[in-house]
């Protein structure tokens, strides 16, 4: 097994778009992430370092570390092994529900690599994902107290939860909104939350406060979901970087196709539910150009807004606290890039 | 959701054949980790309860509970909770990784059941698995200190690394019998090796009587695992429940195959190498018929002697302590399970 990766040097993870500017303040944070993260690697049984290794490498925009780091800001602006540490335990749980993601998507390639069931195999993928799954843990019960492994731990549990109604929900046209926000809460929300939390819990603020974040992570994370579901019909394929229109051919209700189902009338109602539930296949084109006509983006951006406000809703008490500020930038880029999907080509 | 499954009334899980006699003892034990195993569906989402139960309903002989049980025996043999909630741990870990294995081997059933991969669909499984998994660790961090989730999380990582390293190398004729070794220390003997370990320390025995407890179960899982792939070519297949030879129908090569594999001559080891790797269609008639031939029933019980032999040695200092003669007790259950693989007709 070659160990030629672990010779590379520690390189900050690759960030692109409207997060670079928020970003450019934590590079000295995620540098540390990347050094310790690869540091890791070695705890892994020898014969799947160079596996573990592969799927830190593939790792994307880090976002779940940037909100504990941000949550956790403290002036001066010092690197806090406490904040790494929780850090590479939720991006380690989001990896690891990648690694399984990709296995059950069938995907191929994910951040311009071969995902690890490609690389690997699919029963290998499984196997793996377990492994970093405990790893994750592994690392959460490192702090002094079993507390942050217990909040790991439920998380994660309802990470899953939300994945596991998701799918056996797939091709059901019996979901609801409701369904639909249950589960971005559980599958999305609740890994934002707890980030949010943990680091703002490890940078020294009052409980309350750490609740507060808690809740603005939460919004944070439904609205951050809400737009990566409406990009998948409105973004730019080039921008987004992937095919529009993946979850119609999957049989996945997102809330611009709950939308879109709404506005229609009887019979194409029907032909639109024939097409989620597999029974017909999917009229993309068709079902685009209706989500123009009936204007389901700026209803579904509204949605979107309406959690970024109870995310800043939830900060508003707080704003002499050093977080807060940098916490609420986020809401500006989360905006920033709904309002990008329809420029300067839109649809 | 259906909660009629809530409402059964806990009961013992089903013991069969020699190990009876050895649970017998540890009936309220076990009955209490029944109840406690049950009552901690509630905690799953609700989305996800009935899975959840199906798949603590579907637990087997529950042996790794018992080594907790037994290791941490006391007189007067009072139930404790402790014992009962790492017990409930170290099996939810193994049943987490049960159902990965059946979405992996795309096996039908298990013991009498429907595995989940079939009742849910193979991608809820994996979450299914992941959600168990999480919840053994959220139970873990119930401890007052760290130190059981520590603990729990390295064995973890450790047993999916062994079924990692099984997986890649399966059809691998590159196979030694070091390989198999390490791949049967960390997929079985690692969680042998935790059960008795912390049942040990939770009992209130010594630091090195846990010690020698793990050591105890670290060679018993490795002898377990041994006898387990002996009794794949030489079990009669209505005594233990499976059809004969699916190690060889699969490319695992464990010890009963690399012993005759080394007694083979050219030509007739190149043919098995070839069916290992799946180039040919296995001859498993005539493999079953070589490995009486060239006695390779004696050789590997031999291995599993061994080992019980080491396992017995690890506790030999401390005799006079209450878990002792318990332990040992299941060295002899385990003697007697290799001697009746030929008893009464035999291949």
């Amino acid at each position: 097994m070659s160990n030629a990766s672990f010779a590379e040097p520690a390189r900050p993870a690759p960030v692109a778009g409207p997060f670079s500017r928020v970003f450019a303040r934590l590079e000295p944070h995620m540098a540390a992430l990347d050094r310790f993260l690869r540091s890791q690697v070695s705890d892994f049984e020898p014969e799947i370092r160079e596996m573990a290794d592969y799927c830190i490498d593939t790792s994307g925009k880090r976002i779940r570390p940037a909100l504990v780091f941000l949550s956790g800001w403290r002036e001066p602006a010092a690197v806090s092994n406490d904040l790494v540490r929780v850090a590479a335990v939720v991006e380690l749980v989001h990896l690891a529900t990648l690694v399984h993601d990709d296995i059950m998507d069938e995907a191929e390639v994910r951040r311009n690599r071969r995902t690890a069931a490609r690389a690997y195999g699919p029963v290998a993928a499984v196997l793996l994902g377990d492994a970093l799954f405990s790893h994750a843990l592994y690392l959460a019960a490192q702090f002094p107290t079993t507390e942050i492994c217990l909040a790991v731990s439920a998380s994660t549990r309802r990470v899953c939860a939300g994945e596991i109604v998701q799918t056996l929900r797939r091709g059901s046209t019996d979901f609801t909104r409701a369904d639909y926000w249950r589960v971005i809460d559980l599958k999305t929300a609740e890994l934002f939350r707890l980030s949010c939390q943990l680091g703002s819990q490890l940078g020294g603020n009052p409980p309350a406060y750490a609740e507060a974040a808690g809740r603005f992570g939460r919004h944070l994370g439904i609205a951050y979901q809400i737009y990566d579901d409406l990009a998948d019909y409105f973004g730019q394929e080039k921008r987004i970087g992937k095919t529009l229109g993946t979850d119609l051919l999957s049989g996945k209700l997102t809330l611009p196709l709950l939308t879109l189902m709404d506005r229609l009338t009887g019979s194409e109602r029907v032909a639109l539910q024939e097409e989620i539930r597999g029974a017909h296949a999917p009229q993309l084109a068709l079902r685009l150009r209706q989500m123009v006509e009936q204007g389901i983006f700026p209803i579904v951006a509204e949605a979107v807004q309406a959690e970024i406000t109870s995310a800043a809703a939830a900060l508003a008490p707080w704003g002499q606290l050093a977080p807060t500020p940098l916490l609420l930038g986020l809401c500006d880029v989360l905006q920033g890039q709904v309002a990008a999907l329809q420029t300067p080509a839109g649809t």
